[in-house]
């Protein structure tokens, strides 16, 4: 079986991970580097000289001995990028979320399904150990019903002058949130406030409604005094404290409310139970090599990796769903039913 | 100037906490411990042997050597209670909320202005002392404008089979918001399940606008791994934790970030600062005996105490239109505007 | 069956928490209180209308009526006290240490023994929850092998100008640690200083040893930037953290190395392991309340509680030899072998 | 101005850092790089085209165009190393600690001194700047007099089977405390264990002994439920938590004893002061860099590098101090004085 010949493009914050990574990995091959600006390439070309470089993107989609593109350029040139690849037949990964809009998101979809190629989102959570073990825990039932999730990803960082955190920061916990519940949002409710730039929203609370009755809140923000990282599960058996700053990322608490029948006079007799709380070993490998590894298999297999597009379409509607409600005024939003749209070709 | 003469009404679990207040406080008297119950009047009486009991309220609004009556009973009967109370030419503390309705707060306000009586309701955080630290900060002017507040209460903690999260839980954090803030929220959008009990609240995820532009999360939850009783306020100069866990209550974090003008493309300039964290010493004074003095001093002096009726009042609002959100799916809804109801009497 | 009737003697910080803890407990009857100082025994007289008061010890050691004298008096007391009531006939309960000497507490637990009375030193934490879960955790084998122990009991706290740190908190430390392993240290090293008053030492860094090869550290100070009450128990196949300071007060690391035959080469394989922490659910029960019933059932079953004199007269011979330790400059010192002074006589 | 060649000597954990801080460092130059292990050169030639290589140390000795040599192999091998260097009449930077015994110290030092030649130990720690901060703290008064320091460096860490935890752990700590307290220790009583290797020590307590008056207790292990690198230090003024695994390395606690004159009656009235807790910014600089700077500052002027050769003795004095106590089981032994040795020449 031949190695799968990728090309990284865009060689800014996140692709050079992306090279190093591909450099490591079995049944990889780190074949282009691409990146408009040179002085961005030739660092990259030196470290790697088996590696071929060039400046021009065309050429990259023109390469025949190139399978997979890679794409970690910003939010506004991933559809044209994508498109351009997939037209020419390349398996393609793409830094999330997906596009900039729902309607290119879809484009890229349904192109990459005529095609029967991979188009694969690099929602890296997904594969990160301790959201794995929380998604296991749910799946086995150890948790029992999922009643609601509350998440903080928070921090004293990077504004964009061109996006709102929603944008930003929004795809991390949306993909989270229905990875582990297997169920996209029904509707959402957000509210934000632009403090430092007028008009461009540096915190979001948004409020998710599902399907099943689950309830959801992500807190969202590049001001705050100190990074959390904080996501609570609450189930009917146990309940879950996920922190990704932490020594102990995964906490399961035995903990919970049992409800007895009610009695004739329709008083509920509850009782409370706070048992042992479990910090499970967490494996510590690099999320970004088991992502890789997924999607050399969804190639070569024919499957969807776990980051499907199915999951990137859907994180992209739940962000558009949040900015109508934001600008609507914080409106509760529909969130468009997956699928319907990109059956409608 | 004589002793203020109360008598303490409800004597479960909050009561017996206002008799030891009372009998500490100067200028003040514990003159009669009311509750319909025997025997949880006996143990008390046998403690404050100076002290008259009653099964029966009629007599301590009759009696004509009570002047204050403190009011700690279930919310239902608050209104009936404060209102024959007043309307005996007594002053009146009741537990919060103030009511179980807005219609029955704003009676109790209006029989209470018209009558010249001191109508406080027990808004207890107000006078902690963390809390009072934070309003110092705010007001003069360290944190600089207020951006926004996320606030969790969250607990494994007491159902009460006949109020919702938002009544038992949200008057707090309703409360300081407004103390700090100085201004009532002008909207609220409310996300809540009922999770062991059906149709009551279990938790509840609060967005909160206010006129000034200041947004507030406040997330309330009887079903949770632990105690967090976290509340964020970002400022545009500084930003402070106040965590009443904690053996540092309150962390002021000199981090912020700051714009520079526009330069002539439009791209704003930022630059992030991160400077000393200082967790002040906070006095350690019970807040409940703070709040009793500021009764006395109110109904000495004829003034509001901080804890006022109006903060009552606006405090019901604001659970009452939470509770509209709540029924109506989650929609945003306007909080009454303070006053005008009041005045159309 | 009777109830026991105690007297308590000593009514200043302690004392009132034996007597309550005694109204409270089925089999033992607060027969008697005494203080010499008036203003301390009024006020407990006026809480158990049921109890006899006298400021004269004679009186209680006179007493037909009363079956244990519990102490809680100044260590310089104990002796003179807890003699007088033995040779009464009475059982003791005195509160730790169990004497100012070793001389006075060897002749307690021999007129003890020759009377056939329970004489119980007051080492409350052998019947703290945590406590008694770690000693299951060791006895079980969980933990495997003890290799050591290390503990910090620091605090900005009560100096004493007639006593050294050593004798203040050490026997808290010293009685737990003989619980644990069951045994008495062979040797103990201490090095201290007197910051703040001069001569009297409020730091103390004490090394131990044990016949078994098991070493300890304990570090005590009552000058200390914040409260620390931590221990860590390191076994062969698990460690343990105890801080009773901490909502999980024990927590259980499934680490370790294991090491395997040494090659031909005398090289040593070694294998870390890092697994699960649990932090298992501990019982809220107040520990003097246990600690009185089991008191009681010495009592009437004749075998030693858990808290023996014989655990309480080692403890006296750690901190002797500590103070010994300490006036040599820090030399290494030997813990006088347990029972042979006492069998000496 | 020309540039100092450097040679860096050993590329196995810590040499590749010298090598990548010298690349960056203005007014030095990689010249050579140094291992009998091919595979452990070529990769880093590799990265650093400009730098020769070299298996044999003899032709670095040789070269006249080095004029340092940064050692960072196996303890056993410093002494041959650097004095090789040292009678080349190269300047040399040499991995703590200085040496494997107190001889070889010495004869470096003396070797270095005749030849005018600065010998450096690398105690990177006290480039740090959380240990910078602190020694600013002691040094300006802020802290008051010092009392006394706890510290704890433990880990699930490094067994060495021909090293003790005191050579391999203790210099870190050993060499922090000699540069805040600007004295070294008088004596040092030691207690360990070796758990895992019999032989090998692989948890140690030391108390240290200065002649100010000054206590310190070290604790040292290979084997402990989690990473732990705390220091107390308290003062008469001020206290200090310095902990360099926590986002705020350096916590200043406002909280003391005072102690007023004794009445007449030798009474010692003491009043406790617990104040606001600060957690100053620290800089995020990288040590090695900061340590490599002070090294070619300290050649261009003569001067002797924070990390001098004075220190590195002293260090290696107190070690093997703390290894004679060990050898003794456990008896205080005196830290030889520093400089008598040495001028014995």
């Amino acid at each position: 079986m031949n190695d799968l010949r990728f090309a990284v493009v865009g060689l800014g914050y996140w692709g050079p991970n992306l090279a190093r990574n591909l450099v490591g990995l079995a049944g990889a091959e780190l074949a282009v580097l691409c990146d408009e600006r040179p002085g961005a390439l030739e660092p990259l070309l030196a470290r790697y000289p088996a590696t071929r470089g060039t400046t021009e993107y065309e050429r990259v989609v023109a390469d025949p001995d190139v399978d997979v593109v890679a794409i970690a350029t910003p939010i506004g040139t991933h559809y044209a990028l994508a498109h351009a690849a997939l037209e020419a037949g390349k398996h393609v990964f793409v830094e999330k979320p997906l596009a900039a809009s729902l309607e290119e998101a879809e484009k890229l979809v349904r192109l990459a399904a005529k095609r029967g190629l991979v188009l694969m989102p690099g929602h890296t959570f997904l594969y990160s150990p301790p959201v794995q073990l929380v998604k296991e825990l749910i799946t086995s039932g150890e948790l029992g019903d999922i009643y609601f999730i509350s998440t903080s990803r928070v921090n004293l960082g990077l504004h964009q002058s061109d996006a709102s955190v929603v944008w930003d920061l929004g795809p991390h916990d949306f993909s989270i949130l229905q990875y582990w519940l297997g169920e996209a949002p029904s509707h959402v409710t957000a509210l934000s406030r632009g403090c430092v730039i007028p008009g461009t929203p540096d915190v979001a609370f948004v409020n998710v409604e599902y399907g099943s009755g689950v309830i959801a809140h992500v807190e969202l923000a590049w001001l705050a005094p100190s990074k959390l990282r904080r996501t609570t599960v609450v189930g009917s058996r146990k309940m879950v404290v996920y922190d990704d700053t932490s020594g102990e990322p995964v906490r399961v608490f035995d903990s919970g409310v049992t409800i007895r029948d009610p009695d004739s006079f329709g008083e509920f007799q509850l009782s409370y139970r706070t048992g042992d709380i479990v910090s499970p070993r967490v494996d510590a490998s690099e999320p970004l090599s088991i992502e890789l590894a997924d999607l050399c298999d969804a190639i070569r297999t024919g499957t969807a990796p776990r980051s499907s597009d199915a999951i990137g379409l859907d994180v992209v509607r739940v962000v558009v769903a949040a900015e109508r409600s934001l600008r609507g005024g914080g409106i509760r939003t529909p969130v468009e039913a997956s699928g319907t749209s990109v059956s409608a070709t």
